[in-house]
């Protein structure tokens, strides 16, 4: 398959400097790009890769166009990495035949479910009574909807989620575990994408809500009546518990953690690894991870973190006796 | 769907105080109940939103009476939680129609399985020979039961749960791995709930146990030859690896990891997030967690953290100079 | 089931010492094999065991026959680990119906997509279009492979594993999210197993690669674009962001995480729940866990890791001072 740099342009946008008959036959990194490829320069810091590189065409922002012009062949755009990511979506549109609408035979549907007629319930899903999935929205392979979970329109599901699963919910009576039956759902917005093995618990009285825009990769682990705020992402191996509030525009990376019941502003930013322990009320990036080490050195510094408080009342002590000595030479 | 106050307390006991003809049409929380709902204070801390609340009735423990029938309608019971699961329960019951017993005609059940007439096994499961399942035990959707594996009475499985795959063993060879064949399998005792997407393997020459009245969250991954004690609990994203030993009455929160070959005592308590490093022998809570912080001020911790050892060198030896500076002085 | 020891050394080599004509009916560890099992001891350490163990036969080392010969029979061998899980293998062939190879008729496979006569695709499996299946590789129920992803030969896919879901890539634009669509696909080589629920997502232009021999747990989270060099091991639920490179021979714990754009150098070793935040380009072991502790002592110790840094200015003080100290002093 290949697009010639002006069918690229007409379709995307942007100005093209160039021969508009070139022809592009994929898409690469700077680094790796053949003079068949349309390649993107989105971070200045990778200026220098951009007079190396063999691109047929490269996409960059204005303040790049001089540079860029005087390699070759360039398209400017006011975000290259946004229409880099157009140009993916061109590329997929050309060369994967689209989606058939409509449930595979293999998928286990209710018959009080309502599925859009533009949506697409892959092989051998399974979609229960009164879940609702709306227009235009994907169910890849194997994704499970629960009993009365929404799915909102133009939504991706990927192999394996389970959605509407039951909430973790147990009383304890005298040292055994009594169930809380999970009477609430899944709400989940439009153009929401879902990793694959990623759970969405239902509810227990009120429904879990994935507001619209939310992006979860793989095997994250959302608890019954979280919210989630829009545009809000969370990298792969996130688990977050049951009850939290996490606002909009949020990021999360992977392998985080959110206690219950807690909630988080707008625009918080959670590193990787990071276990989120209070709630967070204002905007910002935090982090709590021990540093990886070598680990015989990590073996020294971890046995004497176990006396960190020690150490501390120590150095007061010193402080107290250097604090006399001095008030006793003078 | 309504219930009036009176079926209710007809149906979980406890002492009614009000209008046994008030009609519930929900559960809810304090904070959210309206005039429609019942509702349940478990945590004296809450008292002063029971006097607040809209709802048409609260379940409330005996020390709360008095304040509780001074606003309106409620029901004394010894443990208002668990008093309120059971009313989840009944909701349940009440309003969702009970799972049909068989196999959906999806699942794909070996012949030489055994499935008791009033187990439920749900669309597209999997059940491989030898494999046994349990009276009254539900299958969700998308469970895989392999070989041999014994599940006990009254379970629920949530969608996707592996029980059975081969446990993770292999001897090095000369740089390469040489797989030791997992000869085990697993036994899950009764009134045990695994979650979505959680995997139980088999053990390498035992089987890997789970006993009676166990609850696990999804995303759980339990590794071969591993045993978890009645009645405890562990929540999302939590490891377990091979042939830990874990006690009774354990609770684990969410992505807690358990090191291999280590035990650990009845009603240990281990926090979210935290590493199993060691054998613990007594009952307590436990944590290990680097605690979150902004990301400035945490990289400077950090940093620090990795001359922590040195530090300690550094404290001693002023502890040293001080000493000597005070006998000289003396 | 059992077999006589002269068969056992006949087919696995090793030098027999004993009665060839012992029946031996299962594989035992040291301290539970009873008389009718064959046992192994691999670590010296071990040894004590070895003198109290029932077992009719131990496999030992050659530094070991002589003890071993003095308890009753053995067959010693270079590697009795080695040695070891090759009789689990021996065992599994002659207990186990040999899986069939074919496609099981519940499974959803592509016209498109090329599975070897001698693969074995199980239950409920999705292979899509342009998907490839090699010699020997035996999927378990439940797998999904995605198009155009390649499996080598003698591969083993456990059940509910995600081959080639779209790996996670967006464009931020004012607050929201412009997917990236992944165009490449999932290359995984020969003698390969990949563990239940495990995701091994597609790369974004160029594939994702897991080399010949790589072995992954349950649960665990590839990235878009990542490598993983021949003969690497990863325990449960393991996490690698997009685009890592991992060398050969490497070994992950459980829980370990891998942020994105890093290189492993070859024979790293990363402990459990270690965050890898930083290119490793020299061999060795690396740990950062923030170690376990009652759960009193660690909030004390987390309270003061909050202020090291501050800590540290005020060592360094103190040193300031005495040595001023000293110098005034002298």
């Amino acid at each position: 398959m290949s697009l010639r740099l002006g069918e690229i342009a007409e379709a995307l946008g942007g100005c093209l400097h160039g021969d508009a008959q070139v022809c592009i036959e994929r898409l690469a990194p700077l680094e790796t790009a053949g003079a068949n490829a349309l390649s993107f320069l989105s971070n200045p810091r990778y200026q220098q890769q951009l007079a190396a590189s063999q691109a047929a065409c490269v996409i960059v922002a204005p303040a790049m166009a001089d540079s860029a012009r005087a390699r070759g062949a360039c398209i400017v755009a006011e975000d290259p990495y946004v229409y880099f990511a157009r140009a993916t979506q061109l590329w997929k549109r050309r060369t994967a035949p689209p989606l058939r609408a409509g449930v595979h035979p293999s998928a286990v549907v209710s018959a009080d479910a309502q599925v859009h007629a533009t949506a697409c319930v892959g092989p051998l899903c399974v979609v229960e009574r009164g879940a609702c999935i709306g227009a235009g929205t994907v169910l890849h392979p194997r994704v499970t909807v629960g009993e009365n979970c929404h799915i909102g329109e133009r939504c991706v599901l990927h192999s394996g989620a389970v959605i509407g699963a039951d909430g973790f919910g147990f009383a304890s009576e005298r040292g055994t575990w009594v169930k809380i039956e999970q009477l609430g759902a899944v709400r989940i917005g439009d153009d929401v994408e879902i990793g694959a093995n990623t759970c969405i618990d239902r509810g227990a009285l009120d429904d879990t809500v994935i507001e619209d825009g939310v992006k979860i990769d793989n095997l994250v682990q959302i608890g019954h009546n979280v919210r989630v705020g829009r545009h809000s992402a969370m990298a792969g191996c996130v688990g977050v518990a049951g009850s939290a509030q996490i606002g909009e525009r949020c990021t999360f990376g992977g392998g985080a953690i959110v206690l219950g019941h807690l909630s988080v502003a707008n625009d918080v930013h959670v590193s990787a690894a990071t276990v989120v322990t209070r709630s967070l009320a204002r905007p910002g990036q935090y982090t709590g991870m021990f540093p990886i080490d070598d680990n015989a050195r990590w073996e020294k510094n971890a046995a004497t973190l176990k006396q960190l408080h020690s150490l501390r009342e120590r150095i007061k002590a010193l402080e107290g006796l250097l604090q006399n000595n001095k008030i006793e030479r003078s």
